[in-house]
């Protein structure tokens, strides 16, 4: 039995463990996981170190050395995400449908965890602990594939999870983790048929292809996120400028970040030197010959169009109307977050209702597109598909349903 | 561009129009379509006489033919159908969650259309005017890829179909029908990465493993049922009895049949020998050892557990308790359609929280597991994955949702 199938057959063993776990029981596990993460301090700080040197050695980038840095404060975090996970209402079991038939069946949808969840995820070592309490928290048992250059900050947090399970009823087994950094169990993983019924692949665009063409099992799409601003003739031109500079400069590297701004062609001669002046020494502007006419930036190419830039740059294009901006987005654009600025009531809702993407702003920065801005508590990476879930993926998202039938000998005529 | 390919661009250039269709414009359409479809009943029926004269030369059983002949009473029946559609509520920009952020961002849940939905089916004609129906009033354009021994009954559905749409203000293009049965198009279909948002596979093992080995795109799976009954030791036995013969004969060949029976040990003696009075000239039975020391059966082998036998045949096995009962169900179960009969209150609990299927019944038949029965009016199939959608697949199964997010000059501290 290969070494990623047997760790899934372990997880099977304890899905119905797992399905007993009542809410309770769920909540002083992630207690204790998270004392026991405060008490394991030393060891995962320690790992970190050690994750770090290497990082060094391979002339890793400071941005991912940043990501993958743990301090006290950001351990803090972490454990503090467990303890807000474990206050979130319990997904497992309810109701929001029940209804009886002629014949007297009543039928009642009623969520369920949906059993083993996988994640294969790159760098930042506190999805471990996130992903670990999002699929507990649902009832689900959780395998969890990070990358080579975490690998001793991931052990020393998993071992600490365990750690914090061995004092409760509930088995260690609910956590798995692939120590081996072969990319050969990654393709195990998504071959398993049977054995794990979600993979979430949270990184570029490398694993996500690589999950495109090869997986076997249910998948959900996440990260990519090429997003818009539509600044309309009606818009509210200070506000527009604050809220570009914020979805570009707040932080750069993630996929909520806008990465083109569209101008409707009447306020782009007013507009365009306000923004110039916000952004032009923050980042590198890549302008259409119309934008360049206006402000002094490089030519933007079609290419930019489709770029997810996830650096400091980003792209400009005047656009003749609501309808244009509207037919690029849906063109270029990832189904991730895409922001309209405007107080004309009918390219509002033109633009939320023909925009295909998880998440349509009016007035506000894409930023926002997150599982703890929203109030999910944390996620498991934002869903670029249409498919079970869009947009930030948290507890309500990891679990399906079943329906539960009461009958009194009821046969069909 | 491949033959697939450009009508999957067809629907595209009608996604927009599907999503400013009011509730309606669909509706007035679908009574176009049913008008259109009764006014070409002789060309239909004349077409499904064709198919029938080829099925004849190809030497095709009974029941295949039954499934594929249509008559003035059956095209009623379809015809009812697409009105009864017309009648469900619209499932689109509904919202049952909406929720405001301390910083005052308002967040709305909308349901929206999936876009592009693909189906695959075999023989029976009235799935593609079913089809066609819940994918059309769930804002959704169809691609449609029936089976070759349908295909002239399901050409000149599609013609009416298209001929009502026609008579209306929304684009004939919404329905595509692969004409060209070559099976290389059902592969392009698979593999439409980005241009088609969801294929349901809808027929035997063969096509579900096709999807599972080569699908880019994503799927549902459905269908496969190998369904059991578990008959406790608190049972009422004439229920039981009722109930068996009910999900095994009523009709064989279909995915929420019964297949195999697990009864409990304690009541095996008395109930086995009134279970097989009913039903020993209406199937053949499969039984474990200790039921062949009760009754006069064939011996079943573990392949009979697995055997999903849509056909007059059912196996028995006696079991020592509810555990073994679901435990029997989880190993050998597709996640369809499950079934305890029983007084036992805990018992009734144990089995509806552990058993892993999308329909878990209570004192009756599995043969309710079906769209028009749940009430929601027609089905696509029948669901036997976990991920967005699980047993009947009806309007709410085919849409997906957008956050909506209103803001006023909010910007991500």
């Amino acid at each position: 039995m290969s070494y990623v199938i047997d760790k899934l057959r372990q997880l099977k063993n304890v899905e119905q463990e797992l399905l007993k776990a009542s809410a309770e029981d769920k909540n002083i596990a992630l207690e204790q996981v998270a004392l026991s993460l405060d008490r394991n301090r030393g060891s995962i700080l320690e790992a970190n170190k050690e994750d770090l040197i290497q990082a060094d050695k391979n002339h890793m980038t400071d941005a991912l050395k940043d990501r993958l840095m743990i301090d006290d404060s950001r351990l803090d975090g972490i454990i503090a995400g467990i303890r807000q996970v474990a206050k979130l209402q319990d997904p497992i079991w309810e109701s929001d449908k029940t209804w009886t038939l002629e014949n007297g069946l009543t039928i009642s949808k009623i969520s369920v965890p949906m059993g083993t969840i996988g994640i294969i995820y790159e760098s930042r070592p506190n999805v471990t602990a996130d992903a670990f309490s999002l699929a507990f928290k649902s009832g689900n048992g959780i395998i969890l594939r990070g990358s080579s250059s975490a690998i001793n900050s991931n052990i020393a947090i998993v071992k600490a999870i365990k750690e914090g399970l061995g004092k409760t009823n509930i088995s260690q087994e609910v956590i798995q983790f692939i120590e081996d950094t072969d990319r050969k169990h990654v393709s195990e993983l998504l071959e398993a048929k049977g054995l794990v019924d979600l993979v979430i692949p949270r990184g570029g665009k490398g694993l996500i292809n690589l999950v495109l063409e090869t997986a076997k099992v249910p998948t959900l799409q996440t990260g990519e996120g090429n997003c818009h601003i539509y600044i309309d003739e009606s818009g509210n031109l200070e506000d527009a400028v604050k809220i570009v500079v914020n979805a570009k400069t707040q932080r750069t590297g993630v996929c909520n970040a806008c990465e083109t701004v569209l101008i409707n062609e009447k306020i782009a001669g007013e507009f365009l030197p306000k923004l110039y002046k916000e952004l032009k020494d923050k980042v590198e502007i890549f302008g259409s010959e119309e934008v360049r006419e206006i402000i002094d930036v490089n030519l933007a190419t079609d290419e930019d169009w489709a770029t997810e830039y996830l650096d400091s740059k980003i792209a400009m294009k005047i656009v003749k109307n609501v309808d244009e901006a509207i037919e690029h987005i849906n063109k270029y654009g990832t189904m991730h977050s895409e922001s309209i600025i405007s107080e004309n009531y009918s390219n509002i809702k033109k633009f939320t209702k023909l925009v295909d993407a998880s998440t349509v702003y009016v007035n506000a920065s894409t930023r926002f597109t997150d599982g703890s801005e929203f109030g999910f508590g944390a996620e498991m990476g934002i869903s670029t598909q249409k498919l079970h879930a869009r947009g930030p993926v948290g507890l309500e998202q990891l679990v399906t349903y079943k329906y539960i039938v009461l009958g009194e000998g009821h046969i069909r005529k």
